[in-house]
């Protein structure tokens, strides 16, 4: 049996997400589509910035799973509007799903939406959402080959947090090599070593986020 | 623009995957396929079962990577025939991927044959390759609430192998919560905590492996 389907699906996700990016510009909310393996440490980051910055720049997310609210209701908590996406199945986020989440949103008091995607080192790669910056996290215990194996996400990103350095001491994590590897597909991200658990190297990156959001409308 | 695609491309999958079934029953050849993220520790705890068993099952390896043949070196260099599968963006294996590796395999030494997967905790789990029993690995990092969030792999695993326990000391990780996790969709799989970099907890993996090779065909 035979169907037919859109060609271009790639292509009406990309309208999609232009349409997505028009809704925050309008609003004047930054958006960062944070991408990573699962269990990297996307939602702790996400905590911990707002923990930090909440009182500065108001924050929303939308967080990505298959299945389960664990993320949305650990952030809810902190009494912050979140929208939980369930994909069913699919093993990322489209700009579809998130259209229907800002419609949940209230984008009038939201500046800086964390879109969490599902976590999966490739599919995400391939979908815009409408966001303004791609983070890519890359936690130590996964090893620091990975930019070899898994290149799309580190290529397309715009910036690349390595997140749990606190385990440094007891892997064969090197970050030289890692560097090395992410250079050799991507010269400009900066790269950014932290623990959000412990709480190292989070200025590095309140500085990289305070740097796009006053200034990155402008150049993105 | 449209084109027509056959609806049924995992009916297509399902029969090569039992014609590769069928080569590897008749040259008495049994198969694993390997899934975790990136980075959990598919690769040495390959590199380990080869040191301990490869005297007594000849071992090959088939290694799934979008891209580098990183791995397939690493098992190379130990003497063992092995192919690397570049995928080039795909983020699992296919049935007709595997099939094409098996022509250059040496099945008539192999008796025991691992099939490395991409790393990705989603996709694979949908594309039966032939393999008579389908491994899952979830490393400590990644948390003990994966399987509410990536119920299928969970759910379809023969056996759950949790690796990097010798990273317990310093995660959050509570493994009576992911056993109970795991049992929410799983109730028969072996749950097997290991460490194949520190050599913890080998001789359960060993012996599901011995179990399953000597009495796994009649019941697969």
């Amino acid at each position: 049996m035979e169907i037919k389907v859109l060609k271009n699906i790639l292509g009406v996700n990309e309208q999609i997400a232009k349409e997505n990016r028009g809704l925050l510009d309008s609003k004047g909310i930054f958006a960062l589509n944070i991408m990573s393996s699962p269990g990297a440490g996307k939602t702790s980051l996400i905590l911990e910035t707002i923990r930090k910055l909440d009182s500065e720049f108001k924050i929303g997310v939308i967080e990505g799973d298959i299945a389960s609210s664990i993320d949305a209701e650990k952030i809810g908590a902190k009494g912050i509007p979140v929208i939980q996406i369930n994909t069913g199945g699919a093993c990322h986020l489209d700009a579809n799903m998130v259209s229907s989440a800002l419609k949940n949103l209230p984008l009038d008091t939201i500046k800086l939406l964390f879109i969490e995607n599902v976590g999966n080192l490739i599919c995400p790669g391939e979908f815009e959402l409408g966001e303004h910056k791609k983070v890519i996290l890359l936690s130590t215990p996964e090893g620091d080959d990975k930019p070899y194996k898994y290149p799309l996400l580190f290529r397309i990103a715009d910036v690349v947090v390595v997140s749990k350095t606190d385990l440094l001491p007891y892997l064969n994590f090197n970050m030289d090599n890692f560097v090395k590897a992410v250079r050799t597909i991507n010269q400009k991200a900066p790269i950014i070593p932290l623990s959000a658990v412990k709480g190292l190297g989070l200025g590095d990156w309140f500085s990289w986020l305070k740097g796009v959001l006053t200034g990155g409308k402008r150049n993105a």
